[in-house]
Order: C-alpha cells, then sequence, then structure tokens
C-alpha cells in the first residue's frame, strides 16, 4: 500500500532505529504523533536538530555537551587533581545523577578488547596519561567485565610512572540489594573484600 | 548538572514523550543518537519535518496520507461500492497490513461514549451517511467494546433508511481487544466470516 519514499513509512522506519522502539511501538508512535504534528513533531524535529548542532564531545574529558568544556570541566569547585575514568559517557552522567563524585571525568571511549579489535590507540588513553600527570588519583571506574578488568590493568601499568595514585571502584553488594539475587561473582567478591 | 534549557535534557525530555519509551530509555536513545549526529538525528529530523507538513487526513475517509485523496482512495482497483468503518486511523493500518479488505475506508474518529462525553456530532457520522447512500456494504470493524457496540447498533439504526447492506466483523475478535494488536491471520478470518 504505502511506497518506501512515502513520508509515514519513512518516519516510522527511522523511528523503528530508536534504541527501545521497536516496529511495532514506531508505528504507535507515529500515528500519535501525526495527530498533532505542531505540538508532537516539529519540537522534537527542532530539538534533535538543535542537539545534533550545539552538542560537541569535550576537548578535555570526552563528555558530551553544548558547552566545550563542558560543564563539569568549567565549573570551579570541582576537584580538577581528582580525574573518574569511564567507558563512555552513559558512565559519566549516571555517575553525575548519583551527586558521588566531585572530581573531573575522562571518557575513555571504549574497552580493551581483542575480540572486537579495539587496541590502547583507538581508546583515549594517551590524553588521560597527559592529563593524569597533573592530578592527584585517578579513580578506573571501568565495568566489571572481563574487558574492563583488563582495561582496567593495561591503564594501571601505564599510570605507574607518573606515580598517581590509582583506585578502583568498590565492588560488593549494591546498596538495597538482596543477597539472593546477585550473581555468584559479586558474591564471592563481596565476601572476599570484607572490612 | 544541566539547566533546563540545555539542548541534552531538551532532547531526552521530548524523548520521553514518545509512547513506549520512559526517561532512562529517552537518555539511552539520546546517547547512542549523540554519538552519530549526522546519520542518526539529522535523519529524523528531517522526516519528522517532512511528515509533519506533508501528512494530513484524506478528505474522503479520514486515514493519514501524504496524498488527498489517500492512497486507498485514489486507487482505482478498490470496490468504493465496500466501505469498512473503523473507529481510528491505527485500525486501518492494521486492517491495510492484513491486506483482507478490497474495498475502502471509513475512519470515525472514535466511539460513541456517554463517559467521554463522545456523540455523533464529534466523529465523522454525517459523511459516513453520504458516502453509504451510494454504497453497497458498510462493514462496521469497530473494536469489541462497550463503546464500540453501541456505536455499531447506532449507525446500523442510522444506515437502516439507506438501505446498504450493514455487516459486522465476525466472532473471532476478543472482547476487548483493539484491532491493531490484532495478528492478521485473525483480522482476514474475522473480515472474510462477516454477517
Amino acid at each position: 500500500m504505502r511506497p518506501n519514499t512515502d513520508p509515514v513509512e519513512h518516519l516510522i522506519a527511522l523511528l523503528s532505529r530508536i534504541p527501545g522502539l521497536g516496529r511495532r511501538s514506531a508505528r504507535r508512535a507515529a500515528l500519535r504523533m501525526l495527530s498533532d504534528p505542531q505540538a508532537r513533531m516539529l519540537p522534537l524535529a527542532e530539538a534533535l536538530r538543535a542537539a545534533a548542532e550545539a552538542v560537541r564531545p569535550c576537548a578535555t574529558c570526552g563528555n558530551l555537551d553544548s558547552r566545550d568544556p563542558c560543564l563539569v570541566c568549567a565549573d570551579p569547585t570541582r576537584d580538577k587533581g581528582l580525574i573518574c575514568v569511564v567507558e563512555g559517557v552513559a558512565d559519566l552522567w549516571a555517575l553525575e545523577r548519583a551527586h558521588a563524585h566531585g572530581g573531573t571525568y575522562h571518557v575513555l571511549g571504549g574497552t580493551l578488547s581483542a575480540l572486537a579489535g579495539t587496541g590502547p590507540e583507538d581508546l583515549s588513553v594517551a590524553p588521560l596519561l597527559r592529563r593524569a600527570a597533573e592530578a592527584r588519583e585517578v579513580i578506573l571506574a571501568l565495568p566489571a567485565t572481563v574487558e574492563g578488568a583488563s582495561t582496567a590493568h593495561y591503564l594501571q601499568d601505564r599510570l605507574a610512572p607518573s606515580g598517581v595514585a590509582v583506585t578502583r571502584l568498590a565492588q560488593g553488594v549494591p546498596i538495597g540489594g538482596a543477597l539472593d539475587v546477585l550473581d555468584d561473582g559479586t558474591l564471592a567478591a563481596a565476601l572476599k573484600a570484607r572490612r
């Protein structure tokens, strides 16, 4: 009934590429939007365009922001001597929402992976070493996976000569987490690191 | 950390209003998009704008399309004497996906509801009566709910003087089920066994 050049089909196809929206949800979303294009479609179109134009990676830490340096790096109250290394911007935002870190960040852009062919030259390692030379402590807040662990080991080796303190996130039982739903690895780690 | 005027926060707020996307999924979607704005954001912005500008309700049947008359009404192979009445455009699209109906459609724009204060004047009833006067058969493909049934009764009464045959979808449509979530086979069977 509808050729692919149809604006509605084209919109549904692009909406269904949004993570979390399948084809069926994309169709429902398109229909809902089309019921009130002025209020539901044009503002989103404008927001997408504005964000695409304004948002750039921060030249210092790699955070995505409409300002460069980003809000965190530009904040004079943040401790520049304390750098928290994260795999991606999603992790940075999660830590910011937790209001738990008073320092700055460094977005690595991934983790080392022989399988995926990701080497140190594919990650923001050299800029981290430069920043670490003037820092007091580097916190490695990398994912608790094989790749995250081997990346942390690698960074620890590379950071050692600069004399900066290198720490990692504590592993253990999440706050409010029930023991019986935790995986064995987490339980074992929490038990081993008891204090 | 981010004021509400921030392009990223604004984008996340609008994305989270898409049916099916919560706040968390909207944040994930925004991050994924921002990783490649040229490929992921600008095409969607353009598709939203194009669809919002191009898509209008068909003056004949009420279908949403970039053409008026819509593709169904403009199709010379469709039986103009056979009109399928649906509650909304989602139901029309569902029936089209089932490839089960060779006639045309009429989008009512809702169902009668004393609770919601929806009367016949709020629905596309008068245009339907005009079209039915020149038709052979009107199929009432309304939802199997109390409102759908009472709307069907009302339309049957109003259509009786014109002498047009009035049929309904066969049983097989689950009670309380919405048409647009039904599988194609059930839709096709219900349409074929109309009485």
